[in-house]
């Protein structure tokens, strides 16, 4: 299953049963429901990436990131050259990343895969493969030492995570047949977006709620947080249009909404557009989209551009790299919360351990997993109060499901390459044929 | 021997053979050379503290720090609670000293001791003690778990870490009885200072050199440079008054060593001072006084006051803080050095196993330790071609040799009180009786 890189070289020292022998990459398509955005549709089927890493040993680390053909290029020639390195050199992982990865042709200066997460650069596009490889790395040490990964990152502060709820407009169903199906049904309207909610207090206990907009008209938006705020009172509510709006519209929301949202995310895009409306939006701004790197940060922070960085350990370079983000944040005054992708298991449990031993990490996490009803682990995790417990076991405290990771692989050998690589505007065209990406501001 | 504060509650769990069962505190005066700065010369002795932390299992951590009397007070206070915590809880030992340490009497706006780390907060001074913690709790958890303690930082980037020549104006005897003696002779005119920079390069093979200055006129300090760079064609120079200097001077020193030195180091006292001076130096400015907590950063990086850091991980709160700074400096384009106090080899080691791991740590590191010929370690640090190796053994490498350090305490318990406070001016009015902290700027 998947594709095997080995050991080539001899390694030496008191250390070398904590070499790599052997890398595993294996991609995956994975279900995902019709959950809009302002670039489109989630496609039925996502690609991701599980990386395994093989000691010398025989400990087998795991890491999970983006899928798409771009990180899975750059993901081979990290595979290739990591057998004989040991999974102890976490620092040397991105000295030798940048060494083989090089710089990608025809990536620069342009947005992200789906225009949803900020600028899309030669360093972030590796990073996000080089996370994969350090959380397989940390989970092998882990278990080598035996100790959790998150004592690798300091020790917890907390036993416990608290998640949010991550709120969809959805269709019902997938616009294409043979697509996968779940019993949500649609949210299109304040009541739907009620619904929703109420099924995820219901099902995993979540205290605080994240709305995706950016889809509908942005009073039809206001109407959804005023609803969720009736229905769930002094409940921290959050928004999310992906940076469609003007500064104008983003500041009319705010105006509208100030006093009832926790904090507004993305509202605009661009560093001076986010500056603008930070400074009358009587509220903090968040954002996943003005600053994705850390090259972005001295601009943005010395203009007051955003208030609340959500971190995300695949894109930031992993889970050392997401303490230093928090570093810089606690250095600046500005606040610290967790951006979510599509992703699974093995990414959800990083996300908790690192989050467990951030002290100022302010907000409730995002998530999409409740949306994942596919997993390449053996125990899905399982929310509490919205809250998941940080393992205590060595490493990430996750064991691979072999069978279910082989059928999600044959699933991605099966494509034709259509879903290989994830866009949610070609997702709408099965909807839509007319859908083109959508010009921002789109209000 | 030291004081010792024993466990007093059961751990439980898995990981229970890294529970804190003692922790013990050691005082010692340790020798040190008439070495001068502008606040005045060094005492015969100096205080520092060594810290041990034992776990259940009877692996014993061990740290240094900073031994006045005000670090020793919060120390005992965090001594006192850390039995029956983990050694593997690093991030929860910084909450844990918040919570014991509180806020310290009269501790607050003022400068640190001697004058020359930078400003005295609570904070920074919470921070000087728990640093000392934290090394020993990584020295015994990188001996737990078989690992070296730079492997718990992420991992080297190097095998060797190098040091420069730390070159004083110095007297060839302390002005008091019975005080040690070296056989360096005096320093105190550009002679002098090239004839101790070939014996630091004869003995210890440094390539770079800093010199301590604000002892001598500008001019005189100048003079000493050029001599330096005459006898040393190409090797990397530095200058540190110590803030002595108003803004003026400074700029009239930068002009004229531009393209002779590496950097200049606080060449005047405070932010905005420093700002001036660097619009116009022509070279980096570095400081371990403008900028010696994450609370000065932002000021200090926004207005370009600075362009090299020195850590220090005593007090930026131990070694993991230290690459936090790290990431915060290469996040803003801020180069990083390392600073020096006087220090024996456990904090030595621990400075060799962080320098290691910090990919951009782009300058030769300072280090008082050739003037230290007194140790608590079995093995004394041996640089070549100004270098150390960086240890692979487990924890940080070092062990205690137990009889130095009993003398060295007794020398502590035997002192009056006169020495336990390290002040550079009590001890020059032992040779000028007219002595008084000097104003700033001197020149």
């Amino acid at each position: 299953m998947g594709e095997r890189h080995s050991h080539r070289q001899t390694a030496v020292g008191g250390t070398s049963a904590l070499t790599i022998a052997e890398v595993r990459l294996t991609p995956v398509l994975i279900a995902d429901p019709p959950l809009l955005n302002t670039q489109g549709v989630h496609q039925p089927y996502t690609p991701r990436l599980i990386i395994e890493v093989v000691t010398a040993n025989g400990i087998t680390g795991v890491g999970e990131t983006y899928g798409d053909t771009c990180y899975l290029d750059l993901a081979r020639l990290l595979a290739d050259a990591l057998p004989g390195q040991s999974v102890m050199h976490l620092n040397g992982l991105f000295t030798l990343a940048e060494t083989v990865c090089g710089e990608p042709e025809g990536v620069s200066d342009s947005v992200d895969t789906g225009g949803l997460r900020g600028a899309r650069t030669a360093d972030k596009l590796r990073l996000s493969v080089v996370s994969g490889f350090e959380v397989a790395c940390l989970d092998a040490l882990g278990k080598a030492l035996g100790v959790p990964v998150h004592a690798l990152l300091g020790g917890k502060v907390r036993d416990r995570v608290e998640y949010s709820a991550y709120l969809f407009y959805r269709w019902a169903e997938h616009p294409v047949s043979g697509a996968p199906l779940d019993d949500w049904g649609a949210a299109l309207d304040p009541e739907g977006i009620v619904a929703q909610a109420r099924r995820f207090v219901r099902d995993f206990g979540f205290a605080s709620f994240k709305l995706k907009g950016g889809v509908l008209p942005p009073d039809d938006e206001i109407a959804a947080i005023r609803a969720l705020a009736r229905a769930f009172p002094g409940r921290p509510l959050r928004l999310d249009p992906n940076g469609a709006w003007s500064v104008e519209t983003s500041r009319y929301v705010a105006g509208q909404l100030v006093g009832t949202l926790e904090y507004l995310e993305d509202p605009t895009s661009g560093t001076a557009g986010m500056a603008r409306v930070a400074q009358s939006a009587g509220m903090p701004l968040a954002t996943n989209m003005c600053v994705t790197t850390f090259a972005e940060i001295p601009e943005a922070f010395t203009r007051g551009a955003v208030q609340v960085v959500l971190c995300d350990h695949h894109y930031w370079g992993g889970l050392r790299r997401t303490r230093e983000l928090a570093a810089v944040c606690r250095t600046f005054g500005v606040g610290l919360s967790m951006h979510s992708n599509t992703h699974l298991g093995i990414s959800l449990a990083a996300m908790t351990h690192v989050a467990a031993t951030v002290p100022d990490l302010g907000y409730a996490c995002d998530s999409h997993y409740p949306w994942q009803t596919e997993d390449v682990i053996t125990a899905r995790h399982t929310f509490h109060g919205g809250r998941l417990t940080v393992s205590d076991a060595p490493g990430l405290g996750v064991a691979l499901d072999r069978t279910a990771l082989k059928a999600l692989h044959q699933r991605w050998l099966d494509d034709d390459g259509a879903l290989r690589d994830r866009d949610d505007c070609a997702a709408m065209r099965k909807a839509d044929p007319a859908w083109t990406t959508p010009a921002v501001p789109r209000w």
